[in-house]
């Protein structure tokens, strides 16, 4: 049996969360290595564990990943989440990479100025509604099926489900005029093992607290 | 014959160039479309050619392709730029990411403050100089071949060509403690379909001017 993949991060979603989801999605245990200290990041840079110097990096089929979306990929290839051909393939690309750059702004917001974060959650609500769901919850009624893309649970489909409800705990309405992203997101939460993924005890992190911001300035801060 | 792909972006580098750079290197002859003004973007919005409302975006095979990494990675599966296996794709994609994160910092720099441009430029210089150039300079001495990765032109090589010449077009002694980058620098620059591309006359564009700047203030700034 191959060893576990081993996660490289601190104890907080940030940018490995992504990685845990899609994981969990395609029914991978995994360990963590939480990084609570600079000394511990400096370990892993010194040890040449990190090819670009930087975590996230996840110990996998004898590989040091590092880059969150190459992770991403890797684990995506491995596991059939990229459809079933090139052009679904580069729809599903398409629809991540959207559906990151949303993301982004929602891992940056801790670390904003407590005075910046109110009305960059009001930047975020207005991409998404103006930008970002519109699209996804066109394909969902055109495409009538319960995935983004074919008849598969692909990346996109847990990349966007992560986005969606990481939104819903700022801006609980934020579906409301998307009838169809509010199904997608419940028939995805209730796939096995995303549903394990969201069950209490599962190795999900919570919403980043003033511990994790400090933990995050304590480790990567010069 | 398959219609020539079709480029939409401003008249400059930006987040365009590289697409320009693979086109180039699999010797794949394109049309562009160039935005002056943000009527022209609005138009294409409104007409529902961009996926999210953004550029870069490239019609190809039929397909509106939208955001500068998936571009990338269509061209690259599509002409064999990634690689002969999984392991080889997951080098080069994180190989790739890498440098985009470095060449951001050349796409950003151009509208910055002018007295901020200056500090970036030894930013930039830090970063290729201790974290990047390092790993790719220790590849090319271990792996003793032409290529980053096994023994093809991949997706990792063009990306890594253009991010090095463009960082030399600002520190022009960038490479001076590479020597296996600059045996690189040389070798790429001269396969053929490259060597037509760093040539007058291709659809190589200049380094970013102040009327490159205007225009994109005046298409993209609301």
């Amino acid at each position: 049996m191959a060893e576990k993949p081993k996660l490289h991060y601190p104890n907080g979603r940030g940018r490995m969360e992504s990685v845990r989801w899609v994981l969990a999605a395609v029914g991978v245990e995994f360990d963590e290595e939480f990084l609570e200290t600079r000394e511990q990041l400096q370990k892993l840079q010194n040890g040449n564990h990190l090819l670009f110097q930087q975590v996230p990096m996840v110990e996998i089929d004898g590989m040091k990943l590092v880059q969150t979306r190459c992770i991403l990929h890797y684990i995506a290839e491995k596991h059939h989440l990229f459809g079933k051909d090139l052009k679904e393939k580069t729809l599903i690309d398409m629809y991540v990479e959207g559906t990151l750059d949303l993301l982004e702004l929602i891992i940056m917001h801790p670390f904003l100025k407590p005075e910046d974060q109110q009305r960059e959650v009001l930047t975020m609500a207005q991409k998404a509604i103006l930008r970002y769901f519109p699209v996804f919850e066109k394909a969902l009624r055109e495409h009538g099926q319960k995935f983004l893309v074919g008849d598969q649970l692909s990346l996109a489909d847990v990349i966007l489900l992560q986005t969606i409800l990481a939104l819903e705990e700022k801006i609980p309405s934020i579906l409301n005029s998307f009838p169809h992203l509010q199904e997608f997101s419940v028939k995805i939460s209730n796939l096995p093992t995303i549903k394990r993924f969201l069950e209490p005890g599962s190795k999900k992190k919570p919403p980043p607290d003033e511990l994790y911001v400090r933990t995050v300035y304590n480790v990567f801060m010069p």
